[in-house]
């Protein structure tokens, strides 16, 4: 079953619901919901995901159906954006699925894993391999229905005030990362904490913790963190290409007329090409940016980045061990990527390889 | 000014025409339109792109805005499809920029140029480095409205009937090639040639042709030609990440509500989106299936690629000396493209070499 039959059962739902009521309803009625971000205002793409979310939605029915969009913390905290979904609170939030591990770690699945899927193969698993379908299945448990709706790319590894070049280096290490990476940290001897956003560059300055990740290049460039921790890592290995979701309460969605369930899905699906390549296009003027600024390029070892692989394992066997919806989950997600990075190798990867020589050799 | 501030002066436009219809005209009108595909059904991908694009068109508007697609041929022949809608035969056209090269090269810009951008990079470019209004003003010129509306991601190379290792080797090789390519080839020494996909088979295995190029696994498989040419060549240098467009017919654009010009832009992104992840799905199956059949996965030698990429420089110097537009157009994409394979070699690509890593080592 793909994406679409998922939406088809949903929408013969929403039309037998529809029937009692009165013909102006069933097609374009006025609506106005409320959609609360995960992320600051300053963050203009991956909050911007939303508001393109909620401006196409506009745009698609002649502006009767709005949705206002609510910076992390206006209306709801950032990292309780799904939570207010599932219990009714807001009708739709726009949010990165991994936040909410803690309620059920299949949540982090959506978004992608450490190791897990790049944002191609992110969308081709969501989209065309069953991996919509499944995440739906368990959204549904949390009265959430889920849409792809941006997608980050491959973040970077994080600013460190010093190096690290092998696992000993870790330990002890009090670093600012985010949701269930942070289990995989903890496996590395890595003390994960969580810190806002803003807070981020004083703890860094005063050592109150050793590294810190953000996003990538663009969103990393505005909190200046260059300065006081110049080491920046990569690859993100804990994001290769995180997918932002669009949440919608499931009763809600049932009730909108399936004209309108079109349109959110329509439109999520444009934010998602959208928001990728806001990121592609603005991430390399600010890469330069931070070189500029004194970063350091530095690569996770080979040693570390296989520490990580075989740990992000481990967790997995134990959460599947215990969850079955994650083991469901993540064995489909898993099959494609052995599939995907087979593939991958062949013949964008070569080509993308032969490029970064004339990079290099500044031939382009 | 970015893909939106064009389309708010086109919508502009439109809402001025629009003042003098009657009320219903402005909102939502029964409208049917044509689009002629420059693919035959049999590629559910990329001729799949046009059907999405349809469907998702009709499902915005309760079912008001119908457009039906038709088969490469069966109105408008495969390489007449945007003449056609520059002249107002059929209101749409989907298919690939480049196909257009003979009536001025800059049309090969819009899908992607030989050692051009990958499939994410044209995103990019296209929807927020300025592509896309580069890419209209010269589309204006044409009659034509164009939206991207689907992605091929990088394709291969072609099957041969015997190796080639030098330049040498390409020495008055006979091969199908399409578009702006074998002008490129020409300079390599290739015979370039168009064959319809169905008589490429006949041709390679009665020895016409020497080789023959068409997409990556997925499509290729269905042509079988790895019985009668066995060496499946990569990368694809010549389509990195080709952009398949939808054109649409100036003056029934303009003609168009601006509701309609919204579902119209917003679907074919989220048809943009689909189309790719649906390549990137069902390609590692498809490879797998080749590799079964004999095939043999041979990369070009870096002395081939070097002559093929200085052989493209020529002919973009020497297609800028003459055609203004192309120079400017092609000035933008590749001062985006130097960009973004400096970002590109740092965290996604070191991520995506340990993931193969792992792949051959069999431990996804």
């Amino acid at each position: 079953m793909d994406r679409r039959n998922f939406l088809t059962a949903a929408g013969v739902a929403a039309a037998g619901a529809a029937l009692t009521a009165p013909a102006i309803a069933q097609t374009a009625p006025e609506i106005k919901w409320r959609m609360t971000s995960s992320f600051p205002v300053a963050l203009d793409t991956i909050y911007g995901g939303g508001t393109t979310l909620a401006k196409y939605v506009s745009e698609l029915t002649d502006g009767k159906f709005q949705i206002q969009v609510f910076a992390a913390g206006e209306i709801v905290p950032a990292l309780e954006a799904a939570s207010a979904v599932s219990d009714g609170s807001v009708e739709m939030a726009h949010t990165v699925s991994y936040y909410f591990w803690g309620k059920d770690p299949t949540y982090s699945i959506g978004s992608g894993l450490p190791f897990g899927l790049n944002a191609r193969q992110q969308n081709a698993w969501l989209y065309h391999g069953g991996g919509n379908d499944l995440m739906n299945e368990f959204y549904a448990t949390q009265n959430l229905v889920g849409f792809p709706s941006g997608n980050t790319g491959c973040q970077m590894g994080g600013f460190f005030r010093r190096e690290i070049k092998t696992v000993a280096d870790m330990k002890d290490l009090k670093m600012r990362v985010g949701g269930f990476a942070g289990t995989v940290m903890t496996k590395l001897g890595v003390v994960p904490t969580q810190i806002a956003g803003g807070e981020i560059y004083q703890a860094l300055e005063k050592g109150v913790i050793d590294a810190a990740e953000w996003v990538g290049p663009y969103d990393d460039e505005k909190l200046g963190l260059v300065k006081v921790a110049p080491y920046y890592y990569y690859p993100g290995w804990w994001e290769p290409g995180s997918t932002v979701h669009a949440f919608v309460n499931a009763a809600k969605w049932a009730e909108l007329p399936p004209t309108y369930q079109n349109v959110l899905t329509v439109a999520a699906q444009a934010t998602n090409c959208d928001m990728l390549a806001k990121y592609d296009a603005f991430n390399p003027t600010a890469l330069k940016k931070l070189a500029a600024a004194g970063a350091k390029f530095t690569p996770y070892s080979q040693e570390i980045l296989e520490a990580a692989f075989a740990a992000s394992n481990e967790v997995y066997a134990e959460t599947s061990a215990v969850n079955p919806a994650f083991k469901k989950t993540y064995e489909s997600m898993a099959a494609y990527r052995a599939d995907a990075y087979l593939w991958a190798q062949f013949s964008e990867y070569t080509l993308d390889t032969f490029m970064m020589g004339q990079q290099r050799a500044k031939a382009l």
